[in-house]
């Protein structure tokens, strides 16, 4: 895995590459679905790598979960029950986790080994897992939105990239039993892939969340550790707008956002104020 | 240069780096400044470098010239005059041409060879170096911006990182100088380098500029070429603030929006509500 103590991933069809001088390979082993190696770094720290693909770093794992908890919570109306596809290493459970008013956290992941080795590796992202509001569902986040109806008020796709077993996870299909699987003003998140070093055809993913969802917006936000770095999400909505805040809400973000590292109400408001760039990638 | 035919820039302490697949050399000399290299790649087609370094490429070129123009030329209330200092692939002029108000363009290029090369390889970014407007001037930025008073109404730091010949073009000493140089409603734009991988310490830079500045704002755009992407630019006023779009402008702006490759103006009024990351890496 490693070519003269460095780390390197190859992407954009095997014409682009980032890599990271590595000082310690802390942990490699082959679980059911993927190969999970953890190593320690001099430029980002500890960096999860399944499959041989970048997932989480200790630099850098905020932006990610802060952007996929707070958003939708900060939309969605009456926010009780939460399901997270994928994102077996807890960072999103634990930022949901920080607002009392939820009930009920589902994390469904269809590797157990990735929340063990993220347990023993990564236990700031972890740190909510054993929070009595947290269910922890070692399956097939395919097969598992099918069996339910009108639940989940935020769906969170906390995926790997559009390939072997996780290329469901970006199909028309797919977000339709999300769609349905949601509240009747419920709201999903997704990482949408970086549009400049564009290898999956982002405006094909966008329009196969069109179909499904009557809002959809997309912002960015940058993962130092991800292919080109420059990342997308898409917020797809029922019923209220990304940037329309809930005011109740807002005493409460004044007194988070303080201790957040990345996420701040003036922040989300922009974020969704997007590039021509960007709007003609994703063909919103 | 090369390395099994790809060409990689690490950076931040040698712990880090980014590599692209090489099709060929199209150009290498060394110049009186510096090493300069044009290679043809898969993933962003032309890339010009400097030393080595990543400078310009033909996939997001449009980013940094786009904002560099366009957003002190919305907040300046009458703006005639433009000094840019560095910048010899001309994109930045080519984006300030296109606003007819604009009377005299000045670009200082410490090193011609840059602008020679850039016209033989990157021709749609020195399309308008031959604009009668623009008058090109081979010396270095340091020394010229110490003879100028209350002359120009935009001056654009176009510089390399804080290294060798262009590491005074970070110092109080020089933003004070470039305050000097502006008019009494002058902008500064320069950019500020990568918060994740802070090399240069940032909040140093940044307490230069509001050493000089009595407005210091901040902002960020990808450069898909420069190490880490995330990139951050500052903007130095003496009396706008960069949210304060001139509204005279607007109807203007709106018609040539819809052909520019990045820069709107939503996105310029989104853009500087930012990040409690990036807020507190440059101490603003």
């Amino acid at each position: 895995m490693l070519k003269d103590g460095w780390f390197y991933e190859r992407s954009f069809n095997e014409t682009f590459s980032m890599g990271w001088k590595v000082k310690k390979v802390l942990h490699s082993e082959q679980s059911k679905f993927q190969k999970i190696d953890v190593v320690e770094t001099d430029a980002v720290g500890k960096l999860l790598l399944l499959d041989g693909k970048t997932m989480v770093s200790d630099l850098d794992e905020f932006v990610y979960h802060e952007v996929m908890a707070h958003i939708p919570f900060m939309v969605s109306r009456d926010c009780k029950k939460v399901l997270i596809i994928g994102g077996g290493d807890g960072g999103v459970v634990r930022e949901f986790a920080k607002h009392e008013s939820i009930q009920q956290i589902d994390l469904v992941e269809i590797d157990e080994r990735v929340i063990e080795v993220s347990r023993e590796f990564f236990p700031d992202c972890t740190s909510a897992l054993d929070d009595k509001r947290v269910n922890i569902l070692p399956q097939d986040g395919f097969a598992f939105i099918k069996s339910k109806n009108n639940e989940y008020d935020i769906i969170i796709i906390d995926s790997t990239d559009p390939e072997d077993f996780a290329s469901g996870l970006f199909t028309n299909e797919f977000y339709t039993d999300v769609y349905n699987a949601l509240t009747e003003e419920g709201i999903m998140m997704n990482q949408t892939e970086n549009p400049f070093l564009d290898q999956y055809d982002i405006k094909s993913i966008y329009k196969n969340m069109q179909k499904a969802f009557p809002i959809v917006q997309s912002f960015t936000a940058p993962m130092s550790i991800y292919p080109g770095v420059f990342w997308t999400f898409g917020f797809s909505s029922k019923k209220y707008r990304a940037t329309d805040l809930l005011s109740d809400k807002k005493n409460e973000m004044y007194k988070l956002e303080r201790s957040l590292k990345w996420y701040n109400m003036d922040w989300h408001k922009a974020a969704f104020a997007i590039s021509n760039f960007h709007k003609r990638k994703i063909g919103l």
